[in-house]
């Protein structure tokens, strides 16, 4: 190379700009320096980069529905909320480890655990609400709402399995009563194409519903409610923290695993030891 | 600048490595190729990025015991596992959104559902073994260990609060049940500071075990037991998917919630309805 060729692709480097400057970049190419690079103009995300934008909640539940063959309930309620938004606006949102979501299937590995699709509306929840009241005060309220609701009642442009199913009320979180209250109910086997039906029918419920308070909370028109039920709230006046017992702690329905009948009107008073497994 | 000069930079440019490349980048600073830059080389993370290496299982217990003070137990035992990862290999790791992890304290918002050291850990899990076989076998055994075992088991070098806890079998994999069970037992209040002492430790405890499974998993010496305890698995072989009555699913402890003999002793018969809310 002679002297006034490289004086020529100096000043390109120099004053040319990006053309110029990847054309240097190309024809050396060393590779250590393309990694020094990645350290150096890569920002770690933190909490305020994951950002929320409103999204359809209809369209949330659809992608819900037609995702759940992917990877459970769980992955398909996450996945619902923070795919439209990766393929909207990249990132943060298109790094995220979405796999990860799908141990929650079945209330963890199929342990009966909570129920996934809330497993997975609570994360999506704590991930662009990094607030702790905020972002207790809304998955209490999901989960109330999904404890008494009577589900499924969600029904796709483009049903999989295009068949009516009865509704039941779980009563409580887990995905073990829920499953179990809705067989009592319709009759049908825990293994049949029907329950799974009905289970990818309420991740769209809970999608949509998980869609909607984000948009109204982003808005600012979103309405907390009461956490617990009236029987809960009578139960934890004695046995919660601020109560006497102080011998408890959570906010799931009571009645869904404890009767207070036998315990409380033979002894006509809180007497837990013999409340539980009754 | 004179000629020689600007040859001289040229040539450090072109054959000198790094350092030249940086400086002229330095000079230029076109804003708008930094972005392309990132787009260029950044790499969206997939399943196979999310590498484990081999964790000191004993130094995650004490992360996990001293960062539960900054989000909790699901958050302080899956930030025990990534952190340690982000610390030394960067990305992935570093850009995970740790700070999602927060809903899971006291069993998701406080509202007693799973203990939320299983689920942080169960995410952890999840995020290192994507294939559904192997990652539910070692959540599986995982939930067992924890609802059979006795703790808090975990000491720290430089404890909180510095006093010997009794230890509990929570019999259930849920925080209402696990908390109340040791209430039972050490006759502490909900609100104490020892029972947050005791799940601080209990956390510690099951970052531990997530570490050790981990680390074996990935020898290639991990063995994996049995899901159900015997109660269960008698249980299961009429209620479960693969028994006559195939009504209800779940691995958790049965005995946590029903007892058995009313109905079964009384009916001599399976009699779920009769069962249910004792």
């Amino acid at each position: 190379m002679d002297r006034r060729k490289a004086l020529k692709m100096a000043t390109g480097a120099l004053i040319g700009g990006g053309i110029g400057f990847i054309g240097i970049q190309k024809l050396s190419e060393p590779k250590y320096l393309k990694k020094k690079e990645v350290t150096l103009l890569k920002k770690v995300p933190n909490e305020s980069d994951w950002k929320y934008y409103p999204l359809d909640p209809q369209k949330t539940a659809e992608l819900a529905y037609h995702k759940y063959k992917e990877g459970g309930c769980m992955y398909s309620c996450f996945l619902s909320i923070v795919k439209q938004l990766a393929d909207k606006y990249g990132e943060p949102y298109a790094s995220f480890p979405m796999h990860t979501m799908r141990y929650g299937h079945g209330g963890i590995s199929g342990y009966g655990s909570v129920c996934g699709t809330l497993n997975g509306a609570a994360a999506a929840i704590s991930l662009f609400i990094p607030d702790k009241v905020n972002r207790d005060s809304l998955i209490k309220d999901l989960f109330r709402w999904y404890e008494e609701g009577s589900f499924p009642i969600f029904t796709s442009k483009k049903p999989l399995i295009d068949t009516q199913l009865v509704t039941s009320v779980s009563n409580s979180v887990l995905c073990h009563a829920s499953v179990t209250n809705w067989i009592k109910v319709s009759k049908y086997k825990v293994s049949s194409k029907e329950r799974i039906e009905r289970c990818r029918r309420l991740t769209a419920d809970v999608a949509k519903k998980t869609a909607s308070m984000l948009n109204e909370f982003f808005e600012g028109t979103y309405l907390a409610t009461d956490a617990h039920n009236k029987t809960t709230r009578e139960c934890l006046t004695c046995h919660g923290n601020h109560g006497k017992l102080d011998n408890t702690s959570g906010d799931m329905n009571c009645t869904s695993c404890h009767s207070k009948s036998v315990a409380h009107k033979v002894f006509a008073k809180p007497h837990y030891k013999l409340m539980d497994k009754k």
